[in-house]
C-alpha cells in the first residue's frame, strides 16, 4: 500500500527549486522560491507536489482521510540539510588540544609534535571495527537532530590499506543501516604517516598504487581526496593521487588552500573536482578558474571559529562566479561540531552572506558537491522526501535567533526520524 | 515529608566552590573545583553536601533506598547557568532589520530611522499584558532548555510609567510563576522616546521624578539601570538617573562603554555600580577604577557577534583584577539568542578567556553581578539545588564540541525541570 505524508500549512516552504541541474551561482544562489502557507504530498518516500495548503487541500481532498498529516502551521520548512564534508568515521577526542590552543599553542604546531591529525590516526587504527561503528553511528544520529539527512564521510585517519577499509566499511554499513544516506570519499592522502614522513613519494606511491585500486575494486568510494596543503602533500603529489583516482572511477575532491595559497584551487580545476574545500587562501587565478570549470567551493566556517582564523572569502567567491557550499567538517581536531544550522550562521555573520545564500550553500549546492543533486537539496517533485522542519516562523529567523538549534522534525524519504526536536 | 535527590557519579561535578563572598577575579577565575566521579545530596530544594560517589555513598547508605537518584555517569554537572542580562520581556521581533543589516546598514542607522529599540518599544508599548507575559514566559522555558535557572530581565521598551510598569509587572508576575528565578531591573532609560530626542533633559527628569519613585514603591525591581552612550544618554544624565535609583534603594546597573569610550566604566565606580555591562570600548581608567571598586564587568559576546562588531577585551579586563561575567543580552535587535552555553563558546574562541574562566563567568560571577551568589552560582551546601548536567564527559567538551547545547538535565531548587533535554 501507498505510504502518504502530507506536511500541511507551513508559514513557508522554501523549495529551492529549479537547480538540480547545476550548482547556484551567483545571483542564482539567491533565488530560493518561497511559498507562504506551503504544503508538500508525499507518497512512498518521495515528494509528488508542492503547493500552497489551499490549492493542495483541493486537489488532493479525497485522500486528506488517509494521510498522515504533520501540522506546520507557523514553522518553516526547507529541503533536508545536507552536509558535505564530513570526517565522520574516527575514534577519539582531542580537547586536551583546544585547551593547548587556547592557551597558544598554534595547530600546526601540535600537529608537528604528534598531535593533530596523527593523534586521532592512532586512536582510530587502534579503534574496533565495532567501536568505530558506534561512536559515527552516534555522530549520525545528531547530524539528524540538527536537521541533516544527507552527508559525505571520508575516510583518512587510517593512513594504511587496512585501517582506512575499516573505516569506509564503517561508513558502508552505516549508509545502509542508518537512515542518513551517507556518500563516502577515500581520503588515504590526509596525512604522510609520522613514520614515513621523510618519505612522503613513497607513501603516495602505496596509496596510488595499493590503496586506490582496493577501495575501488570494492566499491567503498565515489570520490578521492586530498589534503594539499605546504607540509602535507604538494601540488603534485595531489595531482597524482587525484588522476589515479579518476582512473579508477573516483572523483576528485581537495583540501585545499586553507593555510596558506598553494595552487588548490587551480588544481581542482585542471583535474575536474567535483568540489574544492576551505579555501580560505585560495587565489584569484584559482577562483577564476574554479568558477570556470563549475567547481563547487565548499567552505568551513566553523573550522575558521574554531581555530580563530580568518575566514573563506565568500562574498568573493561567489561574485566571481563559484557555486558555494557550506559544511561542518565535522572533525575532532579542528571542528568538532556537528551542527549545520550553526555553521550557516557563521556564512552569515562571519562570511557575509546572505540568509538565501546559506540556505543554498547547504542544500542543493551541497547535493551538487556530492554528485545527489537530481534525488535530494530541494523540494521538488520526484526527488526523496528528505525534508527538515524548524520551528521558526520565516528561514530569516534560522540565523536570526543564532547559536540555537531550531530543528523540529525531520523527515527522510517520507518516514519521520526526529519529532519535536527528537529522535524516533 | 523531606524530599531528597541525589545526583550519583557524574564524570565530572565542577563546584565553583569558594567565591560566594566576593566575585572571582585574576588567577581566582580559573579555580573552579572540579571532582570526578563526584555526587550531590540534595533535600528540600538545598544542597546538603557535595563529594565523590564513593564517600556519599556509604555516609548516605541507609537512606540510598527512599532517594530519588539521577545517574550522571559519563556526564558533567555544574551549578544552574545565570543569565545577568536580558531585556527578556518585550513584544515583536526583528528579523527584518537583521536582513538589512546583512546588506550593509548599520545599527545605528538602523535605530535613528526609527528602526531598533524604538520598533521593539512599539511592539511592547501596543502588546496586552497577557501577550508579553506569554511570549516572555516562551522564552524563559528555551532559557531553562538552555541550562538556566537564573536570569536578569530589565524594562526599558516601556519608556512611558504605564509600560515600563507593565513590563516589571510581567517580569514580577513569571518570578512567582515560572520556576526559574527572576531578577528585576528598572531600565525606563534605555533610549529617549523618539517624540522627545529634542528634550532628552525632561525625559531624564519623568524618570527620576516620576518613574523611579514608583517602581520603588512598589517593589519591582531590585536594579537601575541606564543606557550611557553618545546620542543615547550622556555620563551626566547616567549619572542623575542612577543617584535617584540609589535614594530609592535601587542598586546601580549600567550599560557602558559599548559604541565609544564614554566614560561609563569610570562611571559605574564613581557611583558604585554592582555591574557595568558591554563595555567593548572601556578606556584603562575606567577598567582600572571597575577593578578597584569590584564592580563586576558583565560582558555580551554574543551581542559582538551579532553586530559584527569587536569584541569587549576580555583578557585585558581580567589581567586588570575585573571580575567578569558573560550574559546572553538576550534582546530582539542586537542578540536574539538564548543559548548562554554558545556564549561561553565565543568567551573562548573570540575573547580568549579559558573554558574554565567562561564556566566562572556564567555561573559565580555572574551571580554576584546580581546579587545572588549568597544563594546561587555554586555547589555547595546551603544554596539552592540548581544544578545543569551536560550530556559531555568534561567541562572542556562544553566549548570544545561548539555551537550545539549539550544540556541533559536541569534541575531548579530540587526539582528535574528538564530530562533527556526536553521540559517536563
Ligand atoms: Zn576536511
Ligand atoms: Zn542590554
Amino acid at each position: 500500500m501507498t505510504q502518504k505524508l502530507f506536511i500541511s500549512n507551513a508559514n513557508q516552504v522554501v523549495t529551492m527549486a529549479g537547480h538540480s541541474d547545476k550548482p547556484a551561482k551567483k545571483e542564482a544562489m539567491s533565488d530560493i522560491t518561497i511559498l507562504e502557507h506551503g504544503s508538500i504530498w508525499i507518497e512512498d518516500g518521495k515528494i509528488v507536489e508542492v503547493g500552497t495548503d489551499a490549492e493542495m487541500r483541493e486537489k488532493y481532498q479525497g485522500q486528506l482521510d488517509s494521510v498522515t498529516e504533520i501540522d506546520a502551521s507557523g514553522k518553516t520548512v526547507t529541503p533536508g540539510l545536507i552536509d558535505p564534508h564530513t570526517h565522520l568515521v574516527h575514534a577519539g577526542t582531542r580537547e586536551n588540544e583546544y585547551a593547548m590552543r587556547l592557551k597558544g599553542k598554534t595547530y600546526m604546531e601540535i600537529m608537528e609534535s604528534g598531535g593533530g591529525i596523527h593523534a586521532t590516526t592512532r586512536a582510530t587504527q587502534a579503534a574496533s571495527y565495532e567501536t568505530l561503528y558506534e561512536a559515527s553511528k552516534k555522530r549520525l544520529d545528531k547530524f539528524l537532530l540538527h536537521g541533516v539527512t544527507t552527508v559525505e564521510a571520508k575516510s583518512g585517519y587510517g593512513l594504511t590499506l587496512e585501517h582506512e577499509l575499516k573505516q569506509l566499511e564503517v561508513a558502508e554499513q552505516l549508509r545502509q543501516n542508518h537512515p542518513i544516506d551517507i556518500v563516502s570519499t577515500f581520503m588515504g592522502a590526509h596525512a604522510v604517516p609520522l613514520d614515513e614522513k621523510r618519505n612522503p613519494e613513497a607513501f603516495v606511491t602505496r596509496v596510488v598504487e595499493e590503496m586506490i585500486p582496493e577501495v575501488a575494486e570494492r566499491k567503498l568510494a565515489t570520490f578521492n581526496d586530498v589534503f594539499c596543503e605546504r607540509g602535507v602533500f604538494t601540488p603534485e603529489q595531489s595531482k597524482r593521487v587525484l588522476e589515479a583516482g579518476k582512473q579508477y572511477g573516483l572523483t576528485p575532491k581537495i583540501h585545499a588552500d586553507e593555510i596558506e595559497a598553494y595552487a588548490g584551487a587551480e588544481l581542482a580545476a585542471e583535474v575536474g573536482a567535483i568540489s574544492a574545500d576551505h579555501l580560505l587562501k585560495a587565489s584569484d587565478a584559482g577562483i577564476k578558474a574554479m568558477a570556470e570549470k563549475e567547481v563547487v567551493g565548499v567552505l568551513l566556517p566553523g573550522t575558521a571559529f574554531f581555530l580563530m582564523a580568518e575566514f573563506a572569502p565568500a562574498r568573493k567567491m561567489i561574485d566571481a562566479g563559484v557555486a558555494v557550499a557550506l559544511s561542518t567538517d565535522q572533525n575532532p581536531g579542528s571542528s568538532p561540531t556537528i551542527s549545520l544550522p550553526f555553521i550557516m550562521n557563521l556564512g552569515c555573520l562571519k562570511m557575509n552572506m546572505t540568509p538565501e545564500e546559506v540556505l543554498t550553500a547547504t542544500t542543493i549546492n551541497a547535493a551538487h558537491a556530492i554528485g545527489c543533486a537530481g534525488e535530494a537539496g530541494s523540494l521538488e517533485a520526484g526527488k526523496k522526501a528528505d525534508i527538515t522542519i524548524f520551528d521558526v516562523p520565516n528561514y530569516l529567523t534560522l540565523s536570526y535567533q543564532y547559536g540555537m538549534n531550531h530543528v523540529d522534525t525531520v523527515i527522510k524519504s517520507g518516514k519521520q526520524l526526529v519529532v519535536e526536536g527528537r529522535l524516533q
